[in-house]
């Protein structure tokens, strides 16, 4: 009796945690013979490209767990409905079967939900012996039902730690300008949120942060930009890539028409960009700097948070435990945050369709009412999933002998 | 009697950490009374902005020297010549007579240490008992006479786990594209130099790896990736800001010409961007992902090198020791590699006028024949300077149950 687990879509630091959780923990009560890995998702699986993660030595699995990025490799893949994919159901169930496979274990977003709720319902309606659950992982924190994802706390923490470090080095001149930073996050303003948990001596370092659950008001941008800058001299901006205009249409998207670069191609030049042109446009300063944190954001393992590494472990060994329960195909592992203070979370299921083809974007109301930046209950939310503890000191803020 | 240390010119992770070496050197020695600490280098201590770094608390040095970017401020002002320039030489004396000092110290690249010995020159010409010694500090390691300068291992350490780590993000799916991550080095190439020491198994991430000492040539570029990206469907590209076509114009200004943003300004894409757009237009693929690091090499301190820090606290603590010497005006304190087997190295004066206005290129005999990557004996020299140890396991590679 085996099972196995795979990984899909976006990479995170600590997806191979999971992974690494369900192996060790089926090391600990022998639930299944083997523990197979799929490789490339659902993708490679079809292709019989499968690893026997139980013959990995503990020091393997520990390099393994270390590891940022899906060590079983990813895919794209979104399953088709049984109806017109019937050929590759069937087939996936063959070589689960003949690998006398029990339970499948998908290690994704919410594509990779819709994917576990189908093949979980295809199996019961057939009644193929095989239990098909969800570990969620994504840096975006965007899955319905679970206080937050696996992946989003080590994001969050790079995220802080470059705005805390880059802020530093915008700020060594007597004339300083603009530092805009660009966190992912295309639907939801988790990541561009966690700006704001950068701080100096208690103050936060962003003076705006810009997540897309707000529309983007150009005119009030620049008034703010303007204000500050000219009792500062210095602005430190966070934007999220996802930030759209009144029309809907992103931002970054918007500079198409007309940029282009010398062999013709039009450029998207990001959301920095766009607002560093904007700045320099509106004739503020032309001292602007624009910082994409692209995928760093993503496989940073070497900045990781430590609660999300636990975090990731621990939904990959409750799926184990949960795997021997007829209940748990279809479901997803959910964190429930049970303590926020002395900050403590356990696992619990949910069924993988309430999760599936949903986002769940930032709460509305924790956006402050300028749209500028992000409230109190939203820091106290953001910060146990960090363990950020970073104190600094520069001295040229004071001048006395 | 009295000290003031100041620092100029670009922010490094560990440019306070020799700040630190200096005052804690003098609470041992107690050979100043105070060692001040000049605002912004030259510029803030001719409008006096000085402050008493003797009054610090030891806990807050020790955030201090955690601490990344010129926390003192810094400057980019180049003093110009006695004769063109008397009062200004006039007027930093009499501050620094009216504070008894008899040393200054100064934390820069070349052209600070241009300012420390003109300030040395004139000091003994007319006969002031006031010493001027220069302490080296940039990551672009382009300084003459010093086998490497404090603030380079932290940029080489975090340019290697960067490369690293997005390596391991470029990898995941089955049909991967390529992967261009652009380092600092406007003159120099060994920051880029540095991503040949990302390797995982052994064996480097980096495919190519393009320094400015060696003049671009595209139509070489383009068969290396071509060749690449057929043998292995990927392909990593280390690529410095500086390169240059054969004409001696960067890659990235030539860009300039025809890409304009929206505002009709003209905008500089980077040669990451550059290289991206030449790969896409020839064909290869339209899978190319480009990522600048940006002043994030300069500052992540989060991932500092524990011998750059340690080796930037020395050339602090040594200043402070030669400067009862009276032979140590007009010098720049340098380090000696002792060994590089058992890495140890030690401190030792050079003229600083002998560094000043010098640029130390990378070594054209550590270049490849090719021109596409770096010599074994490079790597030996770059090595030690990171405490690079980073054992990572993706499972992609292998698929046998």
């Amino acid at each position: 009796m085996n099972c196995i687990i795979a990984q899909s879509g976006g990479p995170t630091s600590v997806i191979n945690a999971s992974v690494y959780g369900l192996v060790k923990e089926n090391e600990r009560l022998k639930i299944y013979d083997n523990v197979y890995g799929g490789l490339n998702g659902i993708q490679g699986i079809l292709e019989k490209k499968i690893i026997n993660l139980s013959k990995m030595s503990s020091e393997q699995l520990e390099i393994f767990k270390n590891s940022p990025s899906s060590g079983l490799g990813s895919c794209r893949y979104k399953l088709k409905n049984y109806i017109e994919n019937k050929e590759e159901y069937l087939k996936l169930i063959e070589i689960l079967v003949s690998l006398d496979i029990k339970a499948f274990f998908y290690v994704g977003g919410n594509d990779s939900m819709d994917t576990t709720a189908k093949l979980s319902a295809f199996a019961k309606e057939k009644n193929i012996d095989i239990k098909f659950i969800g570990i969620p992982k994504t840096i975006d924190n965007d899955l319905m039902h679970t206080d937050h994802t696996p992946g989003f706390g080590s994001a969050a923490k790079f995220i802080a730690t470059s705005i805390l470090e880059t802020y530093l080095d915008s700020k060594v001149y007597r004339d300083n300008g603009i530092f805009i930073i660009e966190t992912m996050g295309r639907d939801t303003g988790w990541l561009a949120a966690a700006g704001a948990l950068a701080t100096l001596h208690g103050k936060p370092c962003a003076d705006l942060v810009y997540l897309p659950e707000k529309t983007f008001n150009m005119v009030e941008f620049l008034e703010d930009v303007h204000r500050i800058y000219k009792e500062k001299n210095h602005v430190y901006i966070v934007a999220s890539e996802g930030l759209r205009n009144e029309d809907g249409k992103f931002l970054a998207e918007s500079s198409i028409s007309t940029g282009h670069d010398n062999f013709g191609h039009s450029q998207l030049g990001g959301v920095g960009q766009y607002l560093k042109n904007l700045i320099i446009q509106s004739g503020i300063t032309k001292r602007v700097k624009a910082l994409e944190l692209s995928v760093l954001q993503r496989c940073a393992m070497h900045c990781a948070s430590k609660i999300d590494i636990e975090e990731a472990i621990m939904v990959g060994k409750f799926a184990l435990e949960i795997s021997i329960k007829d209940s748990s195909s279809g479901h997803m592992v959910a964190i429930n945050r049970d303590c926020t203070e002395l900050y403590s979370s356990s696992p619990f299921l949910i069924e993988a369709k309430k999760v599936a083809n949903n986002i769940k974007h930032f709460p509305k109301e924790w956006i402050n009412e300028k749209g500028n930046n992000i409230t109190e209950e939203a820091i106290n939310y953001l910060k146990p999933l960090i363990d950020y503890n970073y104190d600094l000191l520069p001295l040229y803020t004071s001048f006395a002998l």
